[in-house]
């Protein structure tokens, strides 16, 4: 195969797209980007910007979107556009997309044709929030490559091997059967995981080992021999940990007492759940962490209180699911960046046999525990691109 | 105070009455209750029978209820009417009430009064399958005992002085103001275990206990120095375990699914979500533990894995919420009669510390464990009703 890779992660008001050779694959090393860019802030009355850069994080392209440009589509443009000016641009061969559900039939990255498309565009209502905006890139990419293979990597495959007690809802059959179930998300993100952690710790990577991927999605994924046993979220993006405006856990119970009771709609109970809930909800201040840290509101301590506890919750469940815990993994924007909350989640999980190293833990160090800690904890940046690229490869290898 | 104390659990096709002793309370030991009756089967087509036994278990009376006798108010009448031809039938000075729901304004056990009943069958829609049973109950006995005082004692009490991080859902501060919070259930169940095991492990009990009350509802508790700090049910008694016919557990995404692409009403959710789901559901052959493991199913098989794999995951999540856990107690149908189910469960809890003792476990024994077991696990009979009648005792004598 000769070309690039593109690999497209298409948000609600975001696009992310990183460019790969073609060529290599097949060994446990992840790919590196030539490039890569991000586009935020598309959508109305935000102030769109597009930044590219390179494999080693500096800074290519820097400049605001106007206009058509600040959408989706205009925003992939400009950067092709960009992308067509550089020496050794070339051949783009194939489009990786992160779709965020599979549902209960795409357990294994595909090609995407009509009907695949239609298809995943049935899954919609399981994830309101990203799945359109997924599909939306898929067009998009379809019509500014014509003819160019398009690969859809689903966020759930990476759990399709979890054992069935944990897929199953206590729920009748049927509608188990029907696909009601847990799938989990964030897949593309642990499997970046897994073979970064196979690297550098390849002993520990074969144990148990409990990721949490702590954004402003967040989730958490118990894993033993590099495969996926149990997740926070289930069956739609909703459920788990506390989130930046999502709920997480919550007695389902509570849905039918507030249009009972309150009068409220599916659209509206759907609006409060998964946008206006978590940390938003709890803090009345922000969805982010960061403006939270920075807050000397108490309700701000609150809600990072309540995403801690969480964690330290989900946690135990995670390490029931796989009888004991060897190693735990931080990623994800907060779990990246937050080093005091890691810290303070870890001091929590002593009970677990974690001792953390509070000036590693600050330092910038992927070991985040002492020499002597039981359970060690580690952090490692997620690169959900590099798996989308390396999918994409093999599926289009595989076909031929 | 004279005469006797009345107790009265009315369930929705069952109510349990025991006979106590007005005199003697404030002592750390539980009153024993002079005789108990128990009528099944209330309700349309179901055989109703009323059984009667005395301190020691020994059957008193045991005979069919038909006819008008078959409903609750007939048959709290029958087995008033065999007290009175009791000798010492003596007169009753009070009726204790469990009560499910007491919401976020019943903290403690109260002396009902027209206000009060009216503010608890508000709650109704909080716990539509218990609740109203409940206030039948309530009225039944105001009925047949006019004047005498009537006490609510409310399942839900025990779990006020939890921690306010385990009170919330991340939702809205306004909804959590309003009501809509994490309450929990089986109160009066775990103030029985909670008072019993100080007396056969008085320093046990002051440290680290997560009580498993296992029945047709299901939920577990987190106790540290016998208060309450986490439980598994939290708005209603929906949420947490997989139930015999409650689903426990699951994405609250999942109800707006149902509805909006399914096309099912709110009431044909609740009844799929608290009636038909569950044992009942996984297994499509029952909702009794017992008919399951008498099953040659497959289905029936994995009901029973479901169940204990759930109760050993929010083994992990509760020992998180205590930072550790130093006993284990089960209570409840299944948890004090299903010795096989406490063995498996315990068997992988092991990473926890627990070494079970399968000997001691099917002997009839109250300690699980072998005598090094750091984590040690026990089986004591609930006894909600000395609760119950605990509580009314004191609510009279605080009134004066």
């Amino acid at each position: 195969m000769t070309g690039s890779l593109l690999t497209l992660n298409a948000g609600s008001s975001s696009i992310k797209v990183a460019l790969f050779d073609a060529a290599g694959d097949g060994d446990a090393a992840l790919p590196a980007a030539r490039w890569s860019g991000q586009a935020d802030g598309l959508g109305a009355g935000l102030k769109a910007r597009l930044r590219v850069r390179d494999a080693d994080g500096q800074a290519l392209h820097d400049a605001p979107l106007e206009g058509a440009q600040a959408s989706h589509q205009g925003a992939l443009a400009a950067l092709l556009d960009w992308h067509a000016k550089q020496s050794g641009g070339g051949r783009i061969a194939a489009v990786g997309h992160r779709i965020v559900h599979g549902g209960a039939d795409f357990v294994a990255s595909v090609r995407i044709d009509a009907g695949v498309l239609d298809a995943l565009a049935k899954l919609e209502p399981l994830a309101p929030l990203h799945q359109p905006h997924n599909l939306a890139g898929v067009r998009a990419a379809m019509a500014a490559f014509d003819g160019v293979p398009q690969v859809a990597c689903f966020d759930t495959a990476f759990h399709a091997v979890q054992p069935e007690v944990n897929r199953r809802f206590a729920l009748p059959r049927a509608l188990h059967d029907a696909g009601v179930r847990r799938y989990g998300f964030h897949g593309l993100s642990y499997e970046s995981i897994v073979a970064q952690f196979a690297r550098i710790a390849p002993e520990l990577a074969q144990r148990r080992v409990i990721v949490a991927h702590l954004g402003n999605g967040a989730s958490m994924c118990a894993i033993a021999q590099g495969r996926s046993v149990a997740t926070t979220m289930t069956f739609s993006p909703l459920d788990g940990l506390t989130m930046g405006t999502r709920c997480g856990q919550l007695d389902a119970a509570v849905v039918l007492y507030l249009m009972r009771s309150r009068g409220m709609s599916a659209d509206e109970v759907e609006a409060l759940l998964f946008r206006q809930s978590g940390l938003l909800g709890i803090s009345g201040v922000s969805s982010d962490m960061r403006v939270l840290e920075a807050s000397a509101e108490p309700a701000a301590a609150e809600a990072i209180g309540h995403f801690a506890e969480q964690v330290v919750r989900h946690m135990g469940s995670l390490a029931a699911a796989l009888r004991g815990v060897d190693a735990i993994v931080f990623t994800g924007g907060i779990g990246e960046n937050g080093a005091a909350l890691r810290e303070r989640i870890l001091e929590d999980c002593e009970w677990l046999g974690v001792n953390v190293d509070a000036a590693a833990n600050r330092s910038g160090a992927a070991r985040l525990t002492t020499a002597e800690s039981p359970v060690s904890a580690w952090v490692l940046r997620t690169d959900e691109e590099a798996v989308i690229a390396r999918h994409t490869a093999r599926v289009l290898r595989a076909a031929g």
